[in-house]
């Protein structure tokens, strides 16, 4: 590459996490840098955008001299608005994350990291969404680092088929514990809701969403089993939601009677 | 079916939008139906779920003796609310909307709409959203009735196959001028943003996310086509994100170098 890849790099965890400063570090190495990330968490934001209020950003100083916007929307706004708002070219490779927590499987559905991720995708911009398998604040992204920076020299070089983009999740392990690299498929899986109901001071019950996570998928093909065996697991992803292999089938019925 | 079926209603635009109170009344005719929709307009709220706050429930009457709950969340959290802690027993089948607006092409994948009906078929419910190509409160769903029925009528009778759910939009013509029902794929589109800046009262910068639907798909096997044309679009939809034709593509790569 004669110039300077120019990367955007956004996440869902709020541009303060330690978990995006760790991506922005990785990716200085690799070319020139924009950060667009929200003001605050919006975790499990899904594919939302914000269509009823206003949008404000701010351009911030944190760590370093690259520009950085913090945004007040979620993930998808930060995308869209780096996209015609903010960079004066289109982007080589959009970056989302480090996620603190997993996106593997069914959680990509939910994830403000991924549907970042998605959403430059179907800009037409190579996207990757990097999770870590540790939800907390001082997660060590250290073991991540070698990982994340060689996927996304291997994107820079090779392209994603169209309509595609990459779903990362690292495992909660030391980068010697780490045992590769697996192209894998999404698991499939749900979560088992358990909402926690309780009743407050004024006498009316309230929820906690809470839940567990269970997998009912038993293949070796699956980013689940590839992180649970020690694993980073890279799942492709579309956003072509149609279930090509369900048209016949509803073809034999009688809608048109 | 010796016992009448239980069907679950929900919606994003809120549980006294017009457009779900025609769907009760249609549900009505096939089923003993129980509402759980938002408290207020989810628009774009994509496949957000409430982990940070919490849920509110209250039990309601509208417009009819059939149960009904209005919900602090989203679609997404409804969903998860009427399975995990309302409805007794598995509901035989979940519709959602009718949408005011449509939710064809890309639009699946930032609507509220839809995302209730793919949580629901994440849980191993059928599911379906409608969603009528008309964005205003006071639109005229009479025409859509019919076809939300038989479509309704023909998924009760022979399930979903597995991993799939329906995306369902009408055309804004009237009855008479609806040609029929078509089975489609999603036709590849985008939105071509226009962010309208603004400055506040206070002197600070502000914008409202504006854009223009771009159909890039000149196919006559796509939802966008058969809406066009006069019919009636029926997208199956997988909540399986993985694209399984690229999984050799990424092989070829020096991933473990």
């Amino acid at each position: 590459m004669s110039k300077r890849p120019l990367i955007l790099v956004t996440n869902d965890d709020g541009i303060t996490a330690p978990g995006v400063r760790t991506l922005i570090s990785v990716m200085k190495e690799l070319g020139d840098v924009v950060v667009v990330a929200p003001d605050s968490p919006q975790s499990a934001t899904g594919h939302a955008i914000t269509i009823n209020s206003t949008l404000h950003m701010e351009k911030v100083t944190i760590d370093g001299a690259q520009p950085e916007y913090s945004c007040s929307g979620t993930p998808v706004d930060c995308v869209k608005l780096a996209v015609n708002e903010i960079l004066d070219r289109r982007p080589d490779i959009c970056v989302s994350g480090i996620n603190h927590g997993s996106n593997s499987s069914i959680n990509v559905i939910y994830s403000g990291t991924m549907s970042a991720a998605v959403e430059a995708g179907i800009e037409g911009i190579p996207a990757i969404g990097f999770s870590l398998l540790d939800y907390n604040w001082d997660a060590d992204f250290e073991p991540s680092k070698s990982f994340v920076k060689s996927i996304t020299e291997q994107v820079l070089q090779h392209g994603l088929p169209e309509g595609v983009v990459l779903n990362v999740n690292l495992p909660k392990l030391s980068s010697e514990a780490i045992k590769g690299i697996k192209v894998c498929r999404q698991a499939r899986a749900n979560w088992k809701e358990e909402f926690d109901k309780r009743t407050n001071p004024m006498g009316r019950e309230y929820y906690w969403l809470t839940g567990k996570f269970v997998n009912m998928d038993k293949g070796e093909d699956t980013d689940e089993w590839a992180l649970e065996n020690g694993y980073v697991s890279v799942v492709p992803v579309q956003f072509d939601l149609t279930a090509h292999h369900a048209i016949q089938h509803l073809n034999s019925w009688s809608l048109n009677k």
